[in-house]
């Protein structure tokens, strides 16, 4: 029962069940912030006021069941030190602290002033909860950190354009129209609409020079963004590329048949795989359907549905590569047994390399060959 | 007449017949959509709502015989079994549902609720028809598909900048416009006008301390949008790369003179020739026009249009390689005689690939070299 | 006299003369197009509309003159063809007919209907003559000619979004704002306003189904337009590198030195100089500025201002690679005598190049070697 | 005293002193502009407008200060040369005019026109103040220049775009709506609302045929930001390699183990490693961290806390080696003992160029070798 919990828990290990569990833990976490807003509405239906709380009390009590989970088993995910101390460091982890801030203040909130003015502010801590689990906002972070410098400068461009832009049109609209122009901070406020073309039109200038201005600065606008895009579009690649070279370095190494090519062949390979996680019993590749890519297993298994008995391979082995060879579509369908860890070499790859690095595809004839044998002789 | 029939359904070859049916199709559909959409329209002329209806129904019955027609010739396109076989599979294929969809519900729509309200939804299903032909819808999915991760996490930021912009906003404007930002609800319809700098102008933030807010989430919107076209792009890159690679090096395979050339060439020619596909009597090349590619004929045939007897070339021959070297104009026009696939070698890519490969430039030079003997010989 | 209007007038040579004429040129179309434009304001002072008559009479006059003019002289810049058969051939050309229609339909409106309606239209045509000079024109329709199927695969997806949007809201919103969602067209035209995110304003939903909708348009707007940003920023970066290295293999093939390398290593000198066009009397290289280049000269001639007698070179040879080796600053003004076309190496690629072609670098020193010889002498 | 203020003002060197003053620097001139900004709201709380003056006052000291000081202190940062002369030398340096800028004219219109118009416009000379030390700012510069001819391009199309739409839709909405579509220029300030998607809302098209101009003019709108957002993304792609590789190899060249490795090697290298630079008391790697870079010193020192004594190391040496090669976490913390430039060589980068440079790797452990020694020795 705690093992079962404690894989569910594990962030590290991808099965059914823990899939499952963050569709749930993601759902309630939708309906509870979904309770919350809707709260806000002062003319809702009779009794539905009563029933967003309920659904809100039901979600804070998940949360806390969770966390109080997450304490109890996480000394099963820790090899080597006492549970105590297990439960110690992950108490002072991110994980246990977002968890915390999912109820904690949630629940003080509750005696002051619940629906009108805490709850919904809280509610935004349930929905941060999630950025914890995905990979896309960390890699974000870290194309912000790498542009650091030129996004500062984008950002250096666009307040000085807005101050000269709001500083020129007080002094040219001023004149024609004194309400909606009064002041700088009030010209501010026009010149970011315009800026950033939102363009409310609650403030518009009726003056030739005043137009002239706003169009100058709609133009800046157009290319303070596409300044913006140009930098986050190089940091976005560079960042890409120097991530799956590390991931597939990582997962190529573990693989028995690449241990004895050398270094230079692993970054070259590393450069072309690339991972796929797996669920237990997903088709990985269907009879019949046309073959595109070949498989290198990294951990877990899949079995080949080939007749009489099925083929069993695991960490380690691959399988796709006949397909590839020849052309012909897949002569078996593939399923994984478990929680699986593949590596796909897509077929332009695979062309490319085979003509450049000949040895390889050697090793991998050989070990076909080898498997062929093995397959028959278990048959 | 049921072969001709076939060859205009046939997406395989392109034929003049086929162009011009691609054409009245594409007509009749936005003829339908234009008469639906149309006939919405409450205040219309007297006799336009018939005339729209007489539009709309014309073009239901076209895509119903359009069908029909296709159930009928499919067996001609395919090869190895029998009639029956190849129109049941062929119902289950993407094309057939397309097809049924964009008359099916439509007639039964027309004993209901015709004009008001089924017809303007259904009319979409007649736009859809048109993705099943464009190759580069596959693509945008296939972007997408790559780039799923960093996409979801950019939708997760835009959500969650989105939901503690609008929180924000309604705790700092409520006070000021009770009206206007009465509920988080209501809030968010503001917030999302503003991240998306749309801006509609029915919400504006009169506050110093919500127009702070507001300008925040104007910036915001701006990164969120960059980032987007950040990604976009690399992916876009990237499977474009992939793709044009696989469909040269499938061409490439195909042209004779490069069947002994070793793998590691035909790979760097795949990423340097580029597809082109020509319906017939199409000018490739016109005499005394600046020489700054030379073609590889895939499949087809072209006319090069030489005194005194016209010299006409195949699959696996090519041309233009004569104003490629000496840098000339063309001494010749081509023409194609039927729908040809040529593989296009720019000027540019030639010139470095000739010093990298001295011996390609031998084969072009000796297989040139026999073919101005034919010629002179068939002169 | 009629040779140096010809030298104005020719596109290919850049003299200071025809850098001023083009100046005269656009300011003359600029003012025109001012003066049509201003025109058409209803309540202008008395004598203004006289004055943009008069402006738009004497550009007029230029256009036609600048025509003639250029008729006149258009065959001492073609050689080797009658004067006859030169004029007849440039009648025909681009340059001509952008001439003629400059001020042909212009002066047929005057009889017509001159300041209300064909004037402003006409004005058009002034702007596009602009364009025949613009290389950046031609290279951003290279891009879309290059990236077409991606591009209409995106405006297709647009149309779509828009149809489904606008029908969907239809539907939605027809119920509470009658009047503003009255039918589709209607409905269509606040979804492009939404989908693009202008947003207007003039019709806004009210409905919470409609604001979903609405929403669901804006994040469309921004993917679509995120990915137009990335298929453009693609299609832009190959052009860019394909036109470099074409504008390059030319030059470099015209540098007397680099005659006797190898095919190799001019493709490889193609991707890395970056050819400069600089007028005569203009400062290339000033005494005590940092080093960061060295140049070759393709056309032209430079002098090299050291005592006691400045150094004249010509066509073929270079300058400016001693700072580079050194890392000093410049120790000689240069100046260009006339019309001169450089091709710079920035110190960038000079230091990756070095290494890897050290036979180039031996050329390099030895002919600084032997010019400094001839230098000493001259001396 | 003199020579601290030196080191404070001094922008080649980084210290925690000048870090401080640049971030003291950086808020009176913040505070400045926004006392000048809020001064000109004319319904301000009494007492407000005097003490924004009063703060104005006093920014407009420190500034005055500032440039003394640093007139005072310059000669001590310049060698080689009299005190009077680098005074001189700085007087027209562009960081001096900027000082200049920051309060003689501000000075001056104190006696005219004080808060109403001046202040304002002089404000943003205080905001220009901080671009002197953005090195972003200079790279956006350089992009621009870079992609002048293409962003030039998309500017006519731009004005091409306007002046088109701006004229028809004149001619066609005129009839509908005279107020509002009046005249050319008018309908310009629409069409530049509408081609920058900003759309104020108010002058919209209330006919067909004038929101079908309108509808063209978004779209078009969407493809020139695709388009200039492309073009900025293509410039700042290059100028970045550019820049990384010039600085890197400046920097790999201070590193004594890089002397004698061939010049290809250290371009190899420069185009890996990162820079870093840190003030002193700084943690470069903490103890039980994951250890996924090395570091190489270029200037300054660190500390290696180990028992029983601190392993000291400087100039040319590298660390963090270990951590890198054996994939464990940080086996000691590394402190900077002052103002310390770093390279940085990423796991990533690491891993693939020892695989294809296998003798920098046994230059790096038989560096690590001998000082391992040493540092038993010391120990």
């Amino acid at each position: 029962m705690r093992r079962l919990t404690a894989d569910i828990f594990d962030d590290g290990v991808i099965s059914r069940a823990s899939l499952v569990y963050r569709t749930v833990e993601a759902s309630f976490a939708i309906a509870g912030v979904g309770a919350m807003v809707l709260d806000t509405e002062p003319d809702l239906p009779p009794g539905w006021s009563t029933a967003c709380l309920a659904v809100d009390i039901v979600v804070l009590g998940f949360f806390v069941l969770d966390w109080l989970t997450r304490l109890w088993v996480i000394p099963l995910s820790v090899d080597g030190i006492s549970a105590a101390s297990a439960r110690m460091r992950w108490l002072t982890s991110r994980a246990s602290i977002i968890g915390l801030l999912s109820f904690v203040p949630m629940g003080l909130a509750a005696f002051i002033d619940w629906s009108a003015t805490g709850a919904p502010v809280l509610s935004i801590l349930w929905v941060v909860r999630f950025a914890h689990y995905s990979k896309g906002i960390d890699m974000l972070f870290a194309v912000f950190a790498r542009e650091r410098q030129a996004i500062t400068a984008v950002l250096f461009m666009f307040l000085t354009t807005l101050l000269t832009g709001g500083v020129l049109e007080f002094l040219v609209e001023r004149g024609a129209q004194p309400d909606h122009f009064r002041s700088v901070p009030q010209t501010l406020w026009w010149a970011i609409t315009t800026l950033t073309t939102t363009g409310y039109g609650d403030m518009v200038p009726t003056t030739s020079l005043g137009r002239l201005v706003a169009g100058g600065l709609m133009i800046s606008g157009l290319i303070v963004f596409g300044l913006l895009a140009g930098i986050l579009a190089t940091g976005f690649a560079a960042e890409m590329k120097r991530r799956d070279f590390l991931r597939n370095w990582d997962l190529v190494a573990q693989v028995p048949i690449f241990r004895d090519v050398g270094p230079g062949t692993i970054a070259d390979l590393a450069n072309l795989l690339r991972p796929r996680e797996l669920p237990g019993r997903t088709v990985v590749a269907r009879r019949g359907s046309a073959g595109d890519c070949m498989f290198f297993i990294v951990s877990g298994e899949v079995e080949i549905q080939v007749d009489p008995v099925p083929v069993r391979l695991g960490a380690g082995e691959f399988f796709g590569e006949m397909a590839l060879v020849t052309g012909a579509t897949r002569n078996a369908t593939v399923v994984t047994r478990g929680a699986t860890r593949l590596l796909v070499l897509d077929i332009a790859d695979f062309r490319a390399f085979a003509s450049a690095k000949p040895e390889l595809l050697d090793i991998i004839q050989q070990e076909a060959g080898r498997r062929s044998t093995v397959a028959a002789g278990s048959a």
